[in-house]
């Protein structure tokens, strides 16, 4: 089976976000205000060939863990989606 | 009222994704097989403050085309979510 997969790679709570900081900081001088909390992060998205959601799931975890992020200072979340045409 | 908002920004259709290119390239090498189609984007978080979801749409549309993304390379898609606890 083939499933898609959506993973989103973000600084851990604490751990410094420069470029959202530089975001926040010039959204008023742009004329957007009553933005806050303003976090960057990754996106990555692929297909994987996988025998079913769970060994996918497997597959994914170990991917994010020990090549797509950094855990030491990185969250990953990966959302898998089983998409086929219906009828 | 306040909004959650999560800005996706991605490499439109056509548009070369040389980092996302890499890292489907280097997959097979570190033993994960069957994935492809790999794309990278940009994730970007806040919260807004707006009077009410239209409102929030309007300027967070406007945002994502001005500043957030370039619409020539990128696609923007953005989700906007009332958050609130319940009872």
């Amino acid at each position: 089976m083939r499933f898609d997969v959506q993973v989103e790679i973000t600084p851990r709570e604490g751990i410094s976000d420069p470029e959202g900081q530089t975001i926040e900081r010039a959204l008023p001088i742009l004329g957007f205000g009553g933005v806050s909390r303003v976090r960057t992060g990754k996106l990555i998205t692929f297909e994987i060939d996988a025998d079913d959601v769970v060994a996918a799931r497997t597959i994914v975890d170990d991917m994010c863990e020990r090549f797509l992020s950094n855990p030491v200072i990185e969250d990953a979340f990966a959302r898998i989606s089983d998409v086929a045409a219906v009828g």
